[in-house]
């Protein structure tokens, strides 16, 4: 497949999206000060930073709102205490888990909602309840994605019908998702040709979600861009589950589009993201991330063992082989 | 061109080969423990490393010797009391830099060396005075590389003539050498493929050397082995100058050769690199080296300001604008 533009001109269909708060919510169970959020919310509109994510519809009835930050739930007011009416040029998504939101009650109608997209994550055994989900939301007006977790798990033929299951949908975008942090860029070309053979088809576009376990977040999420996937998340600091994921800061260096200012996104890191790491909140590469990613594993086992401060890696590499 | 090997297959034309005490060296002063600089030997070998490099071959008329640690300068007995006649496998590698290497007097012949590689380290302007090391290198009866830094830096058409300069020597491979940090993988791949084309032509390898600024010293090598190159660069956790290089742990796990084993280097981790870390010696990805490697810069701005122990990346970046 033809490389989709070059290092030297704009490709006007790539937008970005920030994650920070969904993603980076899972490390500190959503506990973001508001100062914090009103701040991303500015950095993210100076930056030209295309869709700002606020976090998940989770369910009340599943998730006990004390147990959490406000922003696993995404009330509409709370949003709206941010942003107002959100008078810019940014849209704003909210992610939504098949079998793990009221979807049908707490997703109103776009009409009466300052979100302007709905992201059906899900995994590749739950299609059907995904479309379910993604027709709700687009009844209701919103632009939809549809997000295949943890493809690197998943057989190539039940993508392939996954894929074809969502085409017929009436999702507006598929997301690749490499959750494990498995994926080397080889294999990305290879997901994100997969992937645009039904977005042709069914004229929808792709996303690309990334995962830093290899060091390959970035370095992923540009592969992709380059094979056609044209809406790209990135996080403040690479902030996400366990190791994180493609860093805003290395993402809009990159890009080429004017509309893209990496310098609000550096005042931010000092003003916000750096007195959140030294508070204790722990993301970021490191090797049992590698680990894991390497083995195509599901993190918590690597996440669990940072959280326990250990350092014996090869004792932990000879628990993984032993699972 | 096409993509060499396949991500289930072996390529048994690739070799790695370890820098950690030489650009690992460049942030400490090449001041390693006896205790530490054994354990790498031993790790190396246990690992299936091909080639392990101690340091540079510098000039003690332009060095001070009590600045330094002895892996500035390799001297012969100070590398057999690490491995004695080095019974293994695995080569052993010096660098020698055009214009401060005393090449003719302390590079001995090869007959008399526990050394078998040398590695001529050149500027783009410095190519006449690097050819006569490496015919010197060769005389001599080592394996011979030609190391062409800071190639983002370079004029296409300097580089071209560099090539054919170096294709017409002595010289066994030249090595692709991405100094800033500033290289992203289509780039690589470009690169790679214009060296393979000398390659091929006069019957040499290429080599990988990277940096990690946008966290991609992995991503690079990998492109560029999948491009042909076939002498990769690593170090123990990415241990190098500023940012880093590709680490060792990164690589390993990628490769698929049986030959390549990833626990002896987990445990030399735990063990050495984790104390040295956080004995405050200092590398790895930094927002500041983001920033120097995406103005294709050299990392010396960045290293005085991590030095410092500032976080206003927002200054800092206006500051290297401004130069």
């Amino acid at each position: 497949m033809a490389q989709k533009g070059d290092l030297m001109t704009v490709r006007t269909d790539i937008r970005v999206l920030d994650a920070t708060i969904r993603d980076g919510g899972l490390v500190n169970n959503f506990r973001f000060t508001d100062d914090f959020i009103n701040a991303l919310y500015r950095a993210n509109v100076k930056a030209g930073v295309d869709v700002m994510e606020f976090g998940y519809k989770a369910s009340k009835e599943l998730f006990d709102t004390d147990r959490f930050g406000k922003w696993k739930f995404c009330d509409e007011e709370d949003i709206r205490s941010v942003v107002g009416e959100n008078n810019s040029d940014m849209k704003i998504s909210v992610m939504a888990d098949v079998g793990r939101c009221d979807y049908r009650t707490d997703i109103i109608d776009s009409g009466s909602s300052v979100i302007d997209m709905i992201r059906v994550a899900t995994y590749i055994h739950q299609i059907p309840a995904a479309v379910r989900m993604i027709e709700d939301a687009k009844e209701k007006g919103y632009e939809v994605t549809c997000n295949i977790m943890a493809v690197s798990n998943a057989q190539e033929s039940d993508v392939a019908q996954a894929l074809e299951m969502v085409g017929q949908s009436s999702a507006d975008g598929i997301y690749i998702v490499d959750s494990y942090g498995a994926l080397v860029p080889e294999q990305i070309r290879r997901i994100t040709e997969l992937y645009l053979e039904t977005a042709e088809k069914y004229d929808k576009y792709i996303g690309m979600h990334a995962h830093n376990n290899l060091q390959l977040a970035f370095a992923n999420t540009i592969e992709a861009a380059s094979n056609g996937a044209s809406l790209l998340d990135a996080t403040m600091m690479g902030m996400g589950r366990g190791c994180g994921n493609c860093a805003m800061e290395l993402l809009l260096s990159f890009l080429r589009n004017p509309r893209y200012n990496i310098f609000p996104v550096l005042r931010f890191l000092e003003e916000q993201m750096l007195p959140l790491k030294e508070s204790g909140v722990m993301w970021g590469y490191d090797i049992p991330y590698l680990l894991t990613g390497h083995l195509n594993q599901h993190p918590s086992a690597a996440i669990d063992y940072m959280k326990a401060g250990r350092t014996d890696y090869s004792e932990f590499y000879t628990d993984l082989l032993d699972r």
